[in-house]
């Protein structure tokens, strides 16, 4: 089959891999219909996250079960599923807890020795664990197919930031980054029933769909500018949720900036860079809690799936490309660039 | 009146100073019945937090009304009260919330030109939105008036640990730091349900009381020894719940250690010293959070109140060296040179 393929910074290529089996009586074989390209895979094609040279990439995917392990009960050849971008077991206390981004047995697709999601099929290890069936008319409604594969990371990191911001009815919001992750916490902010959403951009077509998914104030600035901005916005006390989801000593910077005493960020972009953007000593004195990380995706499908599905929400806005698996490597240049939001991948 | 100033490092002194008056209409004069030395005066103490020369010091006291002003609707001469160790307005946006920390009209006992809990008497600003009466039969029950003084800071904050540390009925906890605010950590751990207290600690006079506040375990080891000595207790995962009460980056870092993937460290150690101990890589790919801080003990009082006035709890063991007036300097050093776990202060 034909996967994309990362050789070294700013070298990643589409080229013939062996095809995916069934190795264990667990996994199943996905052919993919969707897949997309995350702002994280750009660390690595920056170089900013190792990769060995031939690893594959890619850890959003939905499609097809094309074959189906002995011992897999919940999936059989032909049904539609969404992978969130981990794998696990689904049976461990972790997966127990809906913590299954800590299952001693998952990974992330890509790994060393792991398909990719930006290919023509995956190897889904524990698919009984991993996998959610989506409805198969889905298949043939581009849209809501877009839609859907929001659940693999977007939608449900968004979700995890607001969840660890504590957004409750009624909230005030503030959103860090304008990425498909911050539009996303925008939705699931609005989802949750914040009153008022601030979000933070400088891209017009990029707060645009931040206020098609409900902010109700845009700030067009960075940094000390926009922390004034957030706190005038606030009578000067800030916001009591915020999402952060840039990952940046600068974004940690900011979201704190704009937290209300008392409050909490919710942060969902990967760290990197040297620090890590908190003082500790203003965090104590104001109460201002850090709670997130890796997202548990795979715990929050079945509570996004329907609200997807029936259209109360619609995160497909966030995708402004599509390109076929062959012109994935420009894919990553148009990201790299900022020329689009997140690129969208049919193979 | 006489009361406790610190000149310099190591330099507490009991001086003649001016007595205490109404000077707003909403103050009230405090006669001090019970005081006592906080674990953070010691940062005070040591020098590494800086005081100028004949500040006040001590922070928590509790006593009878002498004097009130005018717009004071809530006390009268002669009502015994408790005050936490901060004042506040009682009528912001931020009390409102609980948060009575962060009240922009609050402020510390001791702090430039307010009178310190080690004295004869305070002058309370803002009365009516600080100080908790307590019941009148109160003071001349010795044990009692003793337990209610840890109202002041210690239960409160410790019990705010607890709090940001998640503690729920059947939760595993773990608590770092076997000074009298870890101690409190244990015991309101125990009072919010917690099934399993692990207390951390070397000194068995203090590890006693550990056990008799509730710990089910006390592992006496520090540093990785003790992380790795928790993690066999908890069968390799950790803490759900880890009370922070020491503040340096070695107590942090423990903390962590000990935490459960999808945990939360509650910290209520003021951090001091260089670096903050926290790995915001591993905080995000095990999704532990960080929460707590100063605590706003007066938004606690009213729930942990009832419980020390019916024995339900009683902390008055955290108190294990009692000082006159005259005796506060060697009461700093008892707690500096931990002959005295806290040191309970009768003016």
């Amino acid at each position: 089959m034909r996967a994309t393929v990362i050789h070294a910074p700013h070298d990643i290529r589409v080229e013939d891999v062996p095809d995916p089996v069934v190795q264990q009586p667990t996994d199943v074989v996905v052919r993919v219909l969707r897949a997309c390209i995350c702002g994280s895979d750009l660390w690595a094609y920056r170089g900013e996250s190792a990769r060995k040279p031939g690893q594959r990439i890619g850890h959003e995917f939905l499609g097809i079960v094309e074959q189906a392990g002995s011992d897999v009960t919940g999936f059989r050849a032909g049904d539609l599923v969404v992978a969130p971008f981990v794998w696990s077991d689904g049976t461990c206390a972790f997966c127990a807890d809906g913590l299954h981004t800590s299952c001693p047995q998952g990974g992330f697709w890509g790994s060393e020795g792991s398909d990719g999601g930006q290919g023509e099929a995956v190897r889904v290890p524990f698919a009984d664990g991993t996998l959610v069936k989506l409805p198969a008319e889905a298949a043939s409604d581009d849209r809501l197919l877009t839609a859907l594969l929001a659940l693999s990371d977007v939608l449900g990191t968004g979700h995890h930031a607001a969840v660890g911001a504590g957004v409750k009815p009624g909230s005030t919001v503030a959103v860090v980054g304008d990425g498909a992750v911050g539009l996303c916490g925008v939705m699931a902010a609005k989802r949750l029933g914040a009153d008022r959403i601030i979000a933070l951009g400088r891209h017009t077509a990029r707060t645009d769909i931040a206020r098609a998914f409900g902010a109700t104030d845009v700030v067009a600035a960075r940094g000390e500018e926009a922390v004034a901005a957030v706190r005038e916005l606030t009578g000067g006390a800030g916001a009591h949720s915020v999402i952060e989801a840039v990952g940046t000593e600068q974004s940690m910077r900011t979201a704190f900036g704009i937290a209300r005493d008392g409050g909490a960020v919710g942060y969902v972009g990967v760290p990197h860079g040297s620090g890590t953007g908190l003082d500790l000593g203003d965090m104590f004195n104001r109460n201002v809690a850090l709670r997130g990380g890796v997202a548990p995706v795979r715990a929050y499908i079945p509570e996004l799936l329907p609200d997807v599905l029936d259209g109360t929400i619609d995160p497909s806005p966030v995708f402004d490309l599509a390109v076929g698996l062959d012109e994935v490597p420009a894919g990553y240049k148009a990201m790299d660039e900022r020329t689009a939001l997140k690129v969208l991948v049919k193979p």
